[in-house]
């Protein structure tokens, strides 16, 4: 099923709704790209380390998106992952602000491994309003708007309500860092939870489509140290937007900027996987 | 994209080109009832641990397929995950035997997580003739027929020909043993392919669709312990047909019913994989 705009179960349009609308637009003309380059060649560079990649197409795509809505609104600010490994600051001011990654799980696109995301959310007053995600080989198309639900590819989403940990499905990432600490804590916290008897640990390559399959109800939580403001904030609306809690990995509230998230299907899910995982400092994004 | 066996780029029929086609129809409609069972309520049982699941479709899904396959080949004997669940005996005799996993990714399909896939192999004379996988949700049939390439909805695959672990896409399953020594061995080997550098190891929850995507080129390696020969048989010939190697872990040739293989783009990477795993020991599938 192709998606399109106008799939959406769209209630009345609100303020921000231009501007949803050029997200979804701007997310599937990426998609095409995206789709296009996975059957082309690629030059590839390192970031981090050997794992922190980025390609030629992840510049393309950010730049297009950027442009284009730099145009239609100049006014606006933007945080983004490549503009941000090229030195930009992510601080999450009170100006209405886009936060983008163009290819999320860009070691999945050098691979041609097809788990490959356009990921775009925006806030306004820090507070998240709208997140628009698109799965380009498998061609759906994610979206959460504040206080109108989520949806993918038309279809309402839910969580699955889960909150015995050793009934769930747990995602994660392994996070760009490999150093031999960071691994350690990495998968120490990946046995505590098959010691906790969970049904099983994924780890998928795109933290912005794991956080969709939360959404959908196909896992029951999801817990990473490593990922940035871009992988998280269009999920965040999305999960929240049907049904389930995104929190900071101490318990606490969210922070969009400290590199480190639990979501889960709900808060008594999401405050056991907490309390079972180790820190993994990984800095802040605002701090950068 | 409905892949249909008309869509595979055929050769001319062999001696098992009935018994092929006969695969594919089953494959594709077992996956019917699957993407239907995966919209309604499942009733789930636990084999040997809580991460080793069976449901009412596992069942109806490999009744299906072992009675017609028997009513149209009343002389070949069968190989089948359920049937060994219950004490049927895995022995792989001369005869032609069909080695069959109703669901592959059960854990999956009990969570609704889309990566879900039936495996159907043929041996005769303990030799692999040919495997279909039918990714259920993505509606993906991966054929290989020995000596005849290997197709993914008419598409023929090629593995990825990398050589070099430091650029390897790595992928992986948890195996159903949850035991503390287990978890640790499964971990420990993770941190070594992660210290040699691998770009990534992936946990998708279905061994037979990770196999699938080391074909395509996807990804560049899978090793796994605890796998069964219902998990391998069929991926095997398709992985061979597209260039790959399938060995076990020890670095020695394939033994089907050893519960262990690395299977992977070239046999540098192969062995690389294996000098760097430790063993874990899950018995064999024709001991138990």
């Amino acid at each position: 099923m192709k998606p399109s705009g106008e799939d959406q179960a769209a209630p009345a349009a609100g303020p921000w709704e231009e501007c949803f609308q050029a997200a979804v637009q701007l997310a599937l003309r990426a998609g095409q790209i995206i789709r296009k380059a996975l059957t082309e060649e690629k030059r590839v560079s390192t970031k981090t380390s050997a794992a922190d990649l980025v390609t030629e197409t992840d510049h393309l795509v950010e730049d297009l998106i950027i442009s284009e809505l730099r145009e239609r609104f100049p006014s606006h600010r933007f945080i983004a992952e490549e503009a941000a490994a090229s030195g930009a600051k992510c601080v999450l001011t009170h100006s209405p602000t886009w936060i983008i990654d163009p290819i999320d799980g860009t070691c999945n696109f050098v691979h041609r491994f097809p788990t490959v995301a356009v990921s775009i959310g925006f806030a306004v007053r820090q507070e998240l309003e709208f997140g628009v995600i698109y799965h380009c080989t498998e061609e759906r198309l994610y979206t959460g708007r504040r206080g109108r639900g989520a949806f993918c590819n038309g279809q309402r989403l839910r969580v699955s309500g889960e909150t015995d940990l050793s009934k769930a499905l747990v995602l994660t990432e392994i996070g760009p860092k490999r150093d031999p600490a960071t691994l350690k804590l990495f998968l120490s916290n990946m046995e505590r939870l098959l010691h906790a008897k969970a049904h099983g640990v994924r780890v998928i390559g795109s933290s912005t489509l794991a956080l969709c399959h939360l959404a959908s109800g196909a896992a029951d939580a999801y817990y990473q140290f490593g990922l940035h403001c871009w992988d998280l904030a269009a999920a965040t609306v999305i999960i929240r937007e049907a049904g389930g809690i995104v929190i900071d990995t101490s318990g606490g509230p969210l922070d969009l900027m400290a590199c480190r998230v639990v979501a889960a299907s709900t808060r008594e899910m999401a405050m056991l996987i907490a309390q079972a995982l180790q820190t993994i400092n990984y800095g802040r994004d605002d701090e950068k």
